[in-house]
């Protein structure tokens, strides 16, 4: 049916595609694929009983306020227990330096809103996070990338990308989404160093930052560009920080947070206004109530338990069923690993074959912006039980060895 | 303290303004002011126990659901059954014209996104709601104004402005936020002829249509525009209709959808894509489970009842309080009124006084984005009790009587 809306689109709706990963998410609906598709923490894991403590509590004590609008900054006893949090990491910051998003994508889509003009070149690793060239796409971003390798973004190529004049550089040192990967700290000190040369601020995401399942926490980006400033503050500002509730409480809250200076903060609650306002009372009430008295600590030590067995059992079966020639990344945390085939293989092609045998995960092209990855591909190991894991992967196995065989 | 993101800000940024209903919404938290200034509905009418019993039965049977990710479009059995409501309406939908916004905020975030390029006219009543502007201006829209009466939009001078040639006409039929005007069904009418011979189409917010305390309801612009285009549907898809439960259930959910035809919903469900992913599950599962079996036809019923007594409190108020040349509106519904002051009288400054009077209410400048207003302000009515109402408009009346007699 035509309507008068319809040659009424902006120029950037035309930019705009729809994400790979939200079209696969509907996959995950059909109750015998076996999915390493989505980015979803598993369900087994949600803390529901605390939840539901929280939410009763909440609104017999506090249900006008819950449940009424709030300030665009975000409930303060949520900022201010945030700022506390990601004090213990050591980036010294109060609530002023605290806005609330609704889920970190809000915070990309912000950042973009309130940085981005057509044409501005952001600098990412390459593969790098799919919602963040979604959210950035569409305020007219182009992007400059920088390999990577097992070890994340190949810093040494660093200098020649920052020639092109980046508005700034996006990074996710924990853990990387899609890659697995973790910047080890070498790598850390000359991506501060040469941002600091080159006068360029970094965005550093670190959603799983907490989900380590082996090997020693690394300084974050911003803790470390303190120390080569050597101001006396310990949060420089050059670095805006975002981490998020989505992998440690749950998703489906959409809660997380932007650490900038206050100058920063101030500009993106404009944006925000026009947004949506603020982020829903009753979910921040209710996460403030759920973890004020330091359940999160306690909560993180079983998630890292249960999803770290997953890591091992995808790990394990990969190890077992894969035909030589596919490579894979060994995550020490989060949520996803990353498989890299020979490379005449299109994973695109494997997608297909691979719903058919009721199997799916992410090809792995959707996460270079400027190209490259047809022969990767993005795997889950947070969602499934251990026992769908290694049938999963078998099923993946299979259809994989047709291809490289046929090849 | 000076950092490397203080030079970076993109130009959209210098055009944000902070709302001035955001700024002023930070005096309510003080407790002897009395506020007709924010939006906000009268917490005593939120449904907590209803609210409570939900949240209870969600996370005990449907939990890993709830509080997982879901998807862009929104929790399908609320589409569908906020297509049922509108159909109730005369405007015959199925959940696939239904997106699930954050707020209304969002919807008005995401058609800017979607439809706006920089430069393009958006036709609006004067005054208009504020938080339209706000996330149009971030589009670098330019507006186009019709000037209102006690009627709402002056149709009469609808011709003119159209011939601007704007991408859509935004319009508040019911109780306008911030002049409480309703539009009378042959200015609806006149409204959509004059938009079929553009080939214009309409943007219909209606936040407040459920709230009527006197009169008949009117049809809505959408259902006329149907009837002039004698379409066999009962949706032409030439109006986009927003509506939320921010005002019949409660705000803090930060739930609200847009009704658009299906290829409009799907543009717009990319822009959301990299707005926020989603709508928080557990808020939209809840109100489901609020609603679904008919609670909120007989919530209504009582925030009419309490809503009715406050304005005509307020209508009282003003009848016995203020001095001659002070004029307002008689609105048939909604949470707000419109006051006009004698020419010569600049409300702003009237607001400087009044708050050291302990009493708050919004200057109209900011709702004419073409400029004028200066002598108008909006009350809520809403918010307050009938005792702080009285009490309200005396405190302002006394500000008032100050600055008619000076001049």
């Amino acid at each position: 049916m035509e309507t008068a809306w319809d040659h009424r689109f902006a120029q950037r709706t035309q930019r705009m595609q729809s994400s790979a990963i939200r079209e696969l998410l509907k996959l995950v609906t059909e109750p015998d694929v076996i999915s390493f598709a989505g980015g979803l923490p598993g369900p087994d894991v949600f803390p529901i009983k605390e939840f539901n403590q929280a939410c009763t509590k909440v609104l017999i004590e506090e249900g006008s306020l819950a449940l009424q609008y709030g300030t665009t900054e975000g409930y303060q006893p949520l900022r201010e227990k945030i700022a506390e949090i990601t004090s213990q990491y050591g980036i010294g910051v109060t609530a002023d330096n605290i806005l609330i998003t609704s889920g970190s994508q809000q915070a990309l889509d912000l950042l973009g809103k309130t940085f981005i003009n057509p044409g501005d070149k952001i600098l990412t690793e390459a593969p790098t996070y799919l919602g963040a060239i979604q959210a950035w796409n569409a305020y007219g971003a182009d992007f400059v990338t920088v390999p990577s390798d097992d070890d994340g973004m190949i810093t040494d190529a660093l200098d020649h990308a920052l020639r092109y004049g980046p508005k700034f550089i996006y990074v996710l040192p924990n853990f990387q989404n899609p890659s697995g990967t973790t910047l080890p700290l070498e790598r850390r000190k000359q991506l501060v160093d040469l941002a600091e040369r080159y006068g360029v601020p970094i965005v550093e995401d670190d959603p799983y930052g907490q989900l380590r399942y082996e090997g020693d926490h690394i300084p974050a980006v911003e803790v470390l560009d303190c120390r080569i400033r050597e101001t006396n503050s310990c949060y420089s500002g050059n670095v805006i920080y975002l981490s998020t509730f989505s992998k440690t409480l749950a998703p489906g809250l959409r809660l997380a947070w932007v650490v900038a200076p206050p100058e920063v903060i101030r500009k993106m609650v404009l944006s925000k206004q026009g947004a949506d306002l603020h982020t829903a009372t009753f979910n921040q009430v209710v996460a403030y109530e759920v973890i004020k008295n330091g359940f999160l600590d306690e909560h993180i030590h079983l998630i890292r338990k249960v999803y770290r067995e997953r890591r091992d059992a995808m790990l394990n079966s990969l190890a077992r069923e894969m035909p030589a020639g596919v490579r894979w990344t060994h995550p020490q945390g989060g949520l996803f690993l990353w498989a890299t085939l020979p490379e005449e293989i299109d994973t695109a092609q494997i997608f297909t074959e691979a719903i058919k045998e009721k199997v799916a995960f992410v090809p792995g092209a959707s996460f270079f912006p400027c190209g490259g990855g047809h022969n990767t591909m993005r795997l889950n190991f947070s969602y499934s039980t251990t026992e769908q894991i290694e049938e999963g992967i078998g099923r993946l196995a299979r259809v994989i060895r047709k291809f490289i065989s046929i090849e």
